[in-house]
């Protein structure tokens, strides 16, 4: 007997399923990183080690995933080279490659219609109405994810340099950055230079957490990083979108943050982003597809 | 008889002049760039080609260099290692560094108080009062530079990827940069990946000429630009500043667009940074020290 399995690989773990060909999920296990850009061979073996787990988690033979379909949602699954070898090398009888963000589509949303906001790091919407899958934003830190934690923290670094040289009056938001660089702005500017996204998006919660606290900058702050997203959402909605699913790490944080006029289209996510990688399996590969896409 | 010198060294080229101990300008000259950061003994070799240079063209001999009391403006001067080295190098008989910005503002306002704002690919501004010398911003691109070309040209890109995500309506100008990188986003991706300051940069004066036009992202882009500085003079003149000279290469396409409550406080300047440099020189080094700083 032939299983299905559902991998959701991030840059932090690789989450994999195993489920029969009617798409029960039999076993589930975590594994390492899974970043196919920056580190293929890591990633394909944190791959493997995560569906053979899943498997004897299960309590089937893990040398049983030769046999297997498998789906897999992977950042970067739009860089063509890393994926053609990461496929390549996939020990599965068949494997598709999907965005990490259509995983957690399909999980948050099921087969019904409608958009994903994935704000975390970095931010990226994902809309379907019937086949038809449209990606917006998720260009990068550098001139893109409006809205994502890097983008918040950045502008937090930013403003309090303002204030340091007297052109922004302090708030407490701002003297505890200055506090933690030691009053001196140079070891600002030197953190940024060197900075990685996730080292910006570290500040973000202490936005949120100040903007509660009705700080005057934190709240200005997030009014921008809000307005950003409500305005992809205006836009979603006048494409015809009527549920919104917000997910990622500041999700908890943005859901009283976004518009009145947006609350009522926000929805909480049906199941995860593995859950949806392993209903992908299944309408691919199921026990009979046609029955599978009609769902 | 021993002269003295100015230096005014940038990343591009090195300017020089020799003088007299009355300060009277006997020679100019031109050699490469003296970025004594990134390259500092090539920054080295075109400082002395420059001084020779310099004595050359006011016909005295090149060799007389070594008797001479110098002061050098240069980029990078607050980053300590590269000026003790350079220091140490030179072979004048003394020799005092600035900054570039210190040298601009003498030659800019002479000996008057006032604010020079430099607003070129990145933006800094320097007050003087008396013997007090303030400097504001110039923390670099990545979190500073507000205004500056670089942080223009930036916000450009980020705007056309907006617009091409259907988030924000196209203007004639977003359309011009769109069409630049063949309609594909991803090409404005990648160039922004790689871009330096100056690459982003280079876009600053297009969205200048669409706003004279009425463009509305220019003149949106534009509006937050000339905000970020006009906050800055705001600061100044609370502080007391009554004059600002705008300096550096976008200095002419910002003169009208500065709010109309600092109009009347813009001046032209006085003189380029190189004769500041030699004034500084002859505060410093001239025949009569005491009556050369009261000058």
């Amino acid at each position: 007997m032939t299983y299905l399995i559902g991998i959701d690989g991030g840059g932090t773990s690789c989450r994999a399923a195993v489920a029969d060909r009617d798409g029960r999920i039999l076993g589930r296990a975590k594994s390492g990183a899974a970043n196919i850009l920056s580190d293929p061979d890591t990633a394909l073996q944190n791959i493997i080690e995560g569906a053979r787990a899943a498997f004897v988690e299960a309590g089937l033979d893990p040398a049983g995933i030769t046999k297997c379909f498998a789906v897999l949602g992977l950042a970067g699954h739009n860089v063509g080279d890393a994926v053609h070898y990461v496929r390549r090398s996939l020990p599965f009888a068949e494997a598709h490659i999907e965005s990490d963000g259509l995983i957690a589509l399909q999980g948050a949303l099921g087969d019904k219609d409608g958009a994903v906001a994935i704000l975390g790091t970095g931010t990226i919407y994902i809309e379907r109405q019937g086949q038809n899958v449209r990606y917006i934003g998720g260009w990068g830190f550098t001139i893109g994810d409006l809205g994502s934690g890097a983008r918040i923290g950045h502008a937090l670094l930013q403003e309090t340099l303002l204030v340091h040289d007297g052109i922004h009056a302090p708030s407490p938001l701002t003297s505890s950055v200055l506090a933690e660089f030691h009053n001196d702005p140079r070891e600002i500017v030197e953190f940024a230079r060197l900075a990685k996204p996730g080292d910006f998006g570290r500040f973000a919660p202490r936005v949120f957490e100040h903007a509660e606290r009705g700080d005057v900058i934190a709240t200005l702050l997030l009014a921008t990083a809000v307005w950003s997203i409500d305005e992809v959402l205006d836009r979603l909605v006048a494409q015809g979108t009527q549920k919104v699913c917000l997910l990622g790490g500041l999700a908890p944080l943005y859901l009283r943050w976004i518009a009145k006029r947006h609350q009522s289209r926000l929805t909480e996510p049906e199941a995860d982003a593995l859950t949806g990688a392993v209903a992908l399996a299944l309408a691919r590969y199921g026990v009979d597809r046609s029955s599978a896409h009609e769902r």
